[in-house]
């Protein structure tokens, strides 16, 4: 048995775990472990790297991944009416060509929609593939959590306890720009954990007007600084309910290069007086990618790793393998696929409101 | 409505965090919380502090329980042929006159087996309860995890990490000795977590031969180092199986103070020359009780009190909030009590062998 | 004998150290403290607060500060032929009017050169003052650390470290904005500590042409990330060699509300085929300011505060606790004002550069 | 110019930082680094390693060493009426054959008393040598700071920050056993900067019963709780103001492989009922030796490797560089050897008293 294995798409802690896992459960099973490098431009280029117990020694906490990652996708995404269909290129044949040299059994690919959309769209070609949710985002379909989310989200709420303690001390309102732009995530669980007074998210298009009547009633009750968490894709329903692009953003005479956190410090210095305070952004950007990952992100690392490989030994393809409460589940890609991005459900938005 | 609540048995980071939601949910609904303190001592001596929206301001990270614990259980627990027993004391009318002077609807216990057990002990006297798991050794049934847990199981995977870096440059073996009394849910998942190369527990016996082979075994693959996470409840079958107590380490002629972790330094001492390399001891005892708690900490003591004042105000007496996957689930407190303590299952335990 | 005690300007990690030193040295001598609420805005205004043992117990760690902050300065600071002269408003009566009804003996000023500089200036009008240096920045003479600076440090140490894994995987500069406007403290220590490969500072104007040739020369050695620290004050050759001010940004079209670090990735991104990389922007802002102190802080904050009481009682005025190697020593507040900002000494600066 | 470089003794996190600024500041000129492993013992066996830019690349954050350590000593040290001699063995001779066979023009040598100690004893064979101070004890003489101390003085202070949550739950006295075998440099600097209660140290022997009185007069303000840091060598004077040995503390009966910490226990244990508190000890152990270097450690370790590269290209030897307060200073290695071990000084032991 020989598995391949790759990373795509943006990175994050966890990854190292899961490569740590994969490893070490097949090196048990006796099955050999080929690395294919930068995702899947790896499998085009044929870019490869021995993944033995050596190379994985070590890496458990570790950020980042030893493979290298990339955004190389061997199939163009197109929109045709809405919908968005993936045409194949040359570079399709290529990975094909590579994973038959290496006389590759399964291919492990750990990566988000992207990385696993690739993976869903080749096994019509042949490809035999089990993938592994990995993204910050924690919008794939089929899995309570994606490595690199747990520990996204205790940086987002260590970030939140620090700007606690010193907004204490002045009248601020401190935008946290998170990352998220399809679903809210780590902008709704982060909040809550971080003690956030207002979350705006992709889920529910916000009006300025009820962010400034939130922290007038905050004012109110004697509250002289409020935190305000906002997920990258939060659409202000000023700009038609849509996410804040640079185009839009432009038209407004604002910032190019920042984001929605920098648009709505804009609105809400409009309000400064009414407000008593002052509005302060930082924008956590690649810091919630980075680091040591938490205990948890390795246990749900290492625990998909393991199952990834086990499900291929038995001979297993075209499924991800999701976390379901306590157990790891095979899903199928296509589900996935069709069914992402998983947006946070109402029950746990109505949650973190109880606590603005 | 009127709700009680208290915290009993040994304090965990997460319980400011519950307390937090249990006031805020109430106060939406416009019920009235008051504190008892130091968990039945105070519903027995009757100490109360009020416990609004001020009380519970700014204490959603901080460890430890602004209403105080202590270990007092108005029942006395008698052994009768290998049966506990819960006999009522005079206290027990103490906490039921207490309910009624402040005309409490339903007490709302966080703890563990013993805080939850003496609720449920007193439903047949009549009392109205709503029971909430916290307890770092994560072994009350009916629920994944328990407040508490998620924090000790990071702070051990830390203090893993920090003996990772240190023991690559010498030949040891670093014994870690971790909460855990009749389950092993921290010395497992945070040995997995770590990286432990043995993980000894109570749910299986252990022999000092065996782990003397495996690093033996590790010595022989170049490893010149090793980590063992002992639970402080692991039972070496070189003393019947049994945990080791005070007598029967004294009767060894061994520390008379120190657990399990000094007493396997000593037997791995008598195979120095064999492993090549000197075992060292870290306990790490109340560090895993303390500090902030981490995000997935706050965030499953907030579901927790937010539901646990939902059942109360729906009606509900005799259940404890237990967390099944993504969802808050009621569970009768007699189960609970019944079927604790909630053992490592075995694929837990066979997952974290594949890292031996 | 009686001491009042001020906190102002931007808080930082380290004051509530402080606070409890001069509170339990302050007993010791059997002197009262009496605390003023919101920096100089507290004695215009005649806002206290009791300073007891009581008060001070538990802050240690705790960022933020309990006396509450202002930027209120009883003097209007005019700029005369290139000199800063400081007019003193009807408010410097009110300040001493309000020590004497306190019966203060002598007043202790935390803050950076604002506050300081107050302190300072009211001498001549009768006000006897001690000083204790507390900004971020570390750009006080007369002491080699600040209050706050410490953990300043560690923070943006800590964000490096985090960039550094997952910059690894992407071919990306990540340019990280930080604190520090007229002097470079936080971005060439934090640089260094942290592993930067360019620093960007006020001291030294730079170009974008010279961090382009950095960013190629790296390349070229087969490096395909880059982390650029870029203190907030750091002035390009291309704007004139003057700090990034909205108004000249604006000019450029650029950002509104953003800082030097989109104005410098704008201009990387002039150059993205040449550097093969996507600039990405953190900005670190208030989070540089908040959380739980360093030991290195917290030691500090503690030796200044308790020799500035001692200071006190002894009947010095006029001065602030400047830490100087590992002595605490008096130096004369008119010194530090008339030496501040204190600049990065050059060879700090080429140390930093040997790691480029 | 060929520079060698060791580690010896305990590793410590900041060692890997000095490592790669030795390599940057020697590339930097030109000069040639070659590593030998294991301590003196790579120089007595011969075993190199290259050490260049690849080699150091990443290592900055990272605890431990990679060039491994040992303890190693080519001297016999024998005690001659009270004075230790060094002896010289035939390994001597190995290490000068070893130098000259890689013709190193000086060799630079990380580590404690002991690792220093072996390179000033070498001096007069022949040897050219310049040592970099690093014991996380902190008591050599000559630098204010020595590598790893920082680490550990922040992981001590983390600590009492966590019992310090959970202390306040119950009545309990925490003991915590920290470093210092000859100083108390951790324990006074970690036990201020954490909040202890009581300090015990080497250099000033205690009697219980001072302690127990001291507990006793927490308990009449009302303080239910206490934390005690003990360092490893305190000396109790109920032993004779010696330090606690195996034999001395069999003789009592108690702990064979524990330490100070569970003496100190099991004599406040007879005190039980008076102090109405439990005793709970924690062993920190090597975790004080473990993990990231803080900020702190790795400014340290970069400046004292850049001047120690320095002073061996400008054809010094015989010194150590030691870090007195801003400046970095060559001290000649025979005074460290007659001046070590250095004592906390009385005003800092009395400045910590204040806070008891």
């Amino acid at each position: 048995m020989r598995i391949g294995v790759l990373t795509g798409g943006g990175d994050s802690p966890g990854i190292n775990a899961c490569l740590r896992a994969i490893v070490r459960r097949a090196h048990e099973a006796g099955a050999e472990v080929i690395g294919f490098q930068d995702g899947w431009k790896g499998l085009v280029e044929d870019l490869t790297m021995p993944l033995g117990l050596k190379e994985v020694s070590g890496i458990l906490p570790q950020g980042g991944t030893i493979l290298g990652t990339s955004r190389t996708n061997p199939f163009n995404k197109v929109k045709k009416n809405g919908e968005t269909i993936w045409e194949p290129t040359d570079k399709v044949r290529k990975v094909l060509d590579t994973c038959a040299r290496h006389r590759i059994d399964c291919l492990i690919a750990i990566g988000g929609d992207d990385t696993l959309g690739v993976a869903a769209h080749l096994i019509p070609h042949g490809l035999r593939a089990v993938g592994i949710p990995q993204t910050i985002d924690n919008d794939l379909w089929g899995t309570d959590y994606s490595i690199g989310f747990p520990t996204a989200l205790s940086i987002v709420t260590e970030a939140l306890d620090r700007l606690h303690t010193t907004s204490h001390a002045h009248h601020r309102a401190m935008i946290v720009e998170v990352m998220g732009r399809d679903a809210g995530w780590i902008a709704v669980l982060g909040g809550m954990a971080g003690g956030a007074d207002v979350i705006l998210i992709p889920e529910r298009p916000f009006s300025v007007k009820d962010v400034v009547a939130r922290l007038k009633k905050r004012l109110e009750l004697g509250k002289r600084f409020s935190i305000i968490v906002v997920a990258e894709g939060a659409r202000p329903v000023e700009l038609g309910g849509k996410q804040v692009t640079q185009q839009e953003v432009d038209a407004f005479g604002h910032v190019q290069l920042g984001g929605i956190g920098y648009w709505l410090a804009a609105r809400l210095r409009e309000h400064k007086d009414e407000l008593e305070l002052t509005p302060r952004v930082t924008v956590l950007a690649y810091l919630q990618r980075g680091g040591i990952a938490t205990a948890f992100d390795r246990l749900l690392a290492t625990r998909l790793g393991v199952r990834a490989v086990e499900l291929a030994l038995e001979g297993n393809s075209g499924v991800m393998v999701g976390m379901q409460g306590e157990r790891v589940v095979p899903v199928p890609l296509e589900e996935v696929a069709a069914n992402s991005p998983r947006l946070v459900p109402d029950e746990l938005i109505e949650l973190a409101e109880i606590f603005y």
